[in-house]
């Protein structure tokens, strides 16, 4: 008798996640952590031990409004389906937004070409309680000219080595930044930061060295210096993880 | 020996706060309230037991970025420094915004002029993680043309009786409604209310019958005879608290 046979599916997901109450996205052992949520999820719907690659790896903290992840499932549930099913085992702060089929070589982490992140700066004296989690609060008043002139020359292919936390690892320190948008609604600043990759805190210790040029402790024209150094030491802090958002993954 | 005048002065602050884990504003005994957590906040600034008078009673689960509340205090504490003064002694979740000195009458009820109210629809198949105490969410697509042409039948002096939870001691159930806003980005529906007053429930019970437009289930003038029915019965329901926030208090 001849076997039915099982085709695999890849399965596409766009995950959005409050990240205040995880350990970032990455399993970890006894620790709560957005993927190993998933996964006891995607165990519960399809009863397999899947593997999901994500497309980032945020850390502790960060949270997700395009984060990408792709499992590989002989599971028949259909497709449209996925979604409701994977949210009935999640916790309410992990959501998943979509899913689609997608082709048998697609993975959320290689595959990826352009990532957007969003960094959030409340700039007034008081904190604001609903944004307690997903900003961080700057009492100074910024000069956003200044901020948006500094922006420009971290456009483009360069050596960011300069705004890495060190990783040993990490010998290529040579990434593309597409655009830097950066908005001011009230006193709500936003910093949408498009690139083919990003260096470890890269989008937090750009705004971090940002921030020192709307604070008028440096020239937008320092930015280029500190870019051309390659030394982490030049740049300003890695500002705290809750004002980051993983907000886009592009694919081809 | 002549004793020193100990001039009262009338403190008038602007709170924000995430109503998600509080049993409303107004203080109840063995109960998480706002009032509460801001009169403990006074006590240890100030050292008094204070009357703090709010502009508006939230329900549990209602947020606010605009409450407005002041209170009578001998302290000497200079104005620029209470907010920070208070939200040291608050929790997260609640932020004082401001603090303004005002005349001795003022009195954030009754002097009060116009309110707005936000409601916010997320208006989409799945639920959305770093959205989910702020928004409710309605899966079916809403016409959203049904649902503005609707709330003209709702704007300027009438009688909401058909729109309020029945409250035996409310006897006038006219209001005046000066705008409904209403805005969609992407998948966001946001409705904007300002009036001199609401009655109970009214603002989720406005924004539940217009849903019912925007769903097909009323025509947009069905709105106008409910109003005029008087009858609670005839209008829709009343929405989850979450989706509710005040934002704004007009005085003289």
């Amino acid at each position: 008798m001849k076997k039915a046979k099982i085709d695999s599916r890849n399965i596409k997901l766009t995950i959005e996640y409050d990240g205040t109450n995880y350990c970032g996205w990455q399993i970890q052992k006894h620790k709560a952590t957005i993927q190993s949520e998933i996964l006891k999820a995607i165990k519960k719907i399809t009863g397999e031990n899947v593997i999901l690659r994500g497309a980032s790896r945020t850390d502790s903290g960060v949270h997700s409004l395009g984060q990408v992840a792709n499992f590989k499932t002989t599971s028949r549930i259909p497709i449209e389906k996925i979604p409701s099913a994977l949210n009935a085992h999640l916790p309410s702060d992990i959501t998943i937004k979509n899913a689609e089929e997608s082709s048998d070589d697609f993975d959320a982490q290689f595959s990826a070409k352009l990532k957007t992140y969003r960094y959030v700066i409340l700039n007034r004296k008081t904190p604001c309680a609903l944004m307690r989690n997903t900003s961080y609060l700057v009492k100074t008043p910024l000069n956003i000219k200044n901020i948006i002139s500094a922006a420009q020359y971290l456009v483009g292919k360069k050596d960011f080595r300069a705004f890495a936390t060190k990783n040993k690892n990490k010998k290529n320190t040579i990434r593309y930044i597409k655009s830097i948008s950066i908005k001011k609604k009230n006193d709500i600043i936003t910093f949408d930061i498009e690139g083919n990759g990003f260096l470890y805190n890269m989008v937090r210790t750009i705004v971090g060295t940002l921030l020192l040029c709307g604070l008028g402790k440096l020239k937008p024209q320092d930015v280029k210096k500190i870019l051309e150094s390659r030394d982490r030491k030049n740049a300003g802090q890695t500002l705290p993880a809750k004002g980051l958002c993983l907000i886009n993954i592009k694919y081809n």
